[in-house]
């Protein structure tokens, strides 16, 4: 069900440093990644044989890519870092404090982030008993503002409850106000909660939400594109909200003044082309003034309960096979492995059928039946019923 | 300006009859109307030559239109009544109690009812101080539940005084609740408001309303499809809804639950073609439900002040000449009279023009040039200015 064993140890230890060198989303090492293996990269730097000769031609022998503006700066910037870069021991050491790095082509890769091309992350630093990849392809990011209302964080904690309770997980981003009662919503109804921070995992960010980041922990998933050790910076709230959009299926605004961050959240998602959704509140409040703007404005979508927001999100299997205009949050079959294939083609569409029965049909033994309906229900392709197992439709 | 001197005394006694025998929107008067004068149905009900050899012929001599079904019974219904028929003395007591009759082809009678085809009404009473015309062609409707909330009052009073402050009138039921607050909120601005009620106008329903009426009447326009002395039924609210939405050029619902009668008026709105609106509200009041559900699943726009109303409805001036798609509330340019015309054409775009600047450039004289501009203005297409008179743009 994996796309492969994932990079190597050495392209693993240079998307760290990547990750210790630049901020997320910085745009010049984006456009190096694009002709530049990540160990090119970093072994230049730290073999200092740069500055290049023109913009042109980076790393030194390096294939000439197109030239690449401000990269002269960047390299400064870089540099500045490279002290402190962690090494496998670094690693090893966050490892046992329970912070993973998470690098494209690794089995928990979220793999929809390619809906972000350039400025997909080139690593992730993840924390918790999620699995990240799978809870997030059935999610839904609910985000607003952090001066909610009691009305806002009532129908805000109401709202991912109800998505919980259906299997859905909820995406936010862990801040004060209705990010917080997202998580708190999915945690209550003992669901799969992930919170996307701008700091470091080994000091999550806000402090005063330490206890919701252990429960999340517990039963989600933190994640993060800066190393542990860091403080979260202004722009890097903006940079953490495009990957809230591209992590989720969905994005719910529940509150949003005017000027919010969770409108940018909202303007991603809508570039994105991700389903935009805001729940509507009393045209006296100013809190509820952005999610007017964005079903105004943006074409989001007004939604009112639970059910508004699955009717938004929902697909077919046919739809699930190929995922969303090929770049939705979904697991693309042909990234099944062969024998979850199998599988999946042996399981019933309407009356459940029992292991046994699958195994039989699929002409796998019953260990790898088991464990192979098991990622498919994670997946979303399948579901258990009475009987047995049976595809999943729509919601 | 007008279209003509209106009809003469016999159809107008002929239309009093009819609203008199037939309750509006009464599907076999419309049905018939299209092949026979209100003056020979009339006639032919009060003579007794019916019932009718076939329902294809009828009256007889008439010409022969196709098969009405239902109509029997209809005629049955119609017959009970004929002992009360109004006379041109019962006419001229309800005008001195200032109760007008108002027929199609009448100085006053609104174009854009044209819109409803054959269940446009046959005559309308109006009692009050505005030219229903002139009124309707710049206004908006603005209805909701009579179990308002204090939200949906006070944002309801706002929203109808601001449009009332722009120079648009109001139109709305006269019930208890939005409707209320609809007409207040346009009094409150010293503005024009219609209310459009379900009952006779000597008795306007609800009679908890009796001195909101009399503002209404004294600053605005009642009107009514059902003659005096006649109290409303139910099915003549539905009847009535469909009047509001009509003659105005825009419906706002402002509360609405799920089974309120204003979604009837947003229904009829939609089903015309007129723009409709609806203000959002808490997810958690049942008092707004109906909008969401406008909003999602019937295209109202999300509208949270007189701006976006306004953004809604407004038209340039070659819009208003032709009316948008020809059958808005509008008084299309070619009903004006070839002078009003000419007059038009003089008014300049930007910059004012004093009235005998634009009376020499028009080739007209100066009372003349005042009295059209007059009309022009209460038409929409000119506005005074600091220099004089110029044309008027979409707000």
């Amino acid at each position: 069900m994996t796309a492969g064993p994932g990079p190597a140890g050495d392209e693993r230890l240079a998307r760290a440093a990547l990750s210790w060198l630049a901020e997320p989303g910085d745009a010049q090492l984006s456009a190096l990644l694009r002709t530049c293996s990540p160990g090119a990269i970093v072994t230049a730097l730290t073999d200092g044989t740069w500055p290049p000769g023109g913009d042109g031609a980076w790393p030194p022998g390096g294939a000439p890519g197109p030239a690449i503006p401000g990269l002269k700066t960047a390299l400064n910037r870089w540099t500045a870092r490279l002290g402190e870069l962690p090494t496998q021991r670094t690693l090893d050491g966050w490892a046992r404090a329970g912070i993973r790095l998470l690098c494209p082509g690794d089995p928990g890769w979220p793999s929809q982030l390619a809906v972000l091309g350039d400025s997909s992350p080139w690593a992730l630093w993840v924390r918790g008993s999620a699995d990240l990849r799978f809870a997030c392809l059935r999610s839904v990011s609910i985000v607003g503002t952090r001066a909610a209302t009691g009305y806002g964080c009532h129908v805000c904690a109401e709202l991912a409850a109800a998505l919980a309770e259906r299997g859905w997980a909820v995406v936010s981003g862990g801040a004060f106000g209705i990010d917080s009662w997202a998580h708190r919503g999915a945690l209550s109804a003992e669901g799969i909660t992930i919170a996307v921070l701008p700091s470091g995992l080994d000091d999550p960010y806000p402090r005063g939400h330490d206890e919701l980041f252990q429960a999340i922990a517990a039963h989600g998933v933190l994640v993060s594109e800066r190393p542990p050790g860091r403080a979260p910076t202004r722009p890097g709230f903006l940079v953490r909200n495009r990957l809230i959009a591209a992590l989720s299926r969905g994005t719910v605004v529940v509150e949003a003044a005017l000027r919010s961050g969770a409108l940018n959240t909202a303007r991603h998602a809508r570039d994105l082309d991700r389903p935009l959704m805001a729940v509507p509140g009393p045209v006296t409040s100013a809190a509820s003034a952005g999610c007017h703007l964005a079903i105004r404005e943006w074409g989001a979508e007004c939604v009112t309960s639970a059910a508004d927001v699955l009717s938004q999100l929902s697909f077919g299997l046919d739809e699930a096979a190929s995922g969303p205009g090929g770049l939705g949050p979904v697991l693309p079959r042909d990234e099944l492995d062969p024998v979850s294939r199998d599988v999946l083609e042996a399981v019933p569409a309407r009356t459940g059928w029992g292991p046994a029965r699958i195994a039989v049909s699929a002409g796998v033994d019953f260990d790898t039946v088991m464990r192979c309906l098991g990622q498919l229900a994670a997946g979303g392709y399948v579901e258990r019923c009475e009987r047995g197992w049976r595809l999943r439709f729509a919601d």
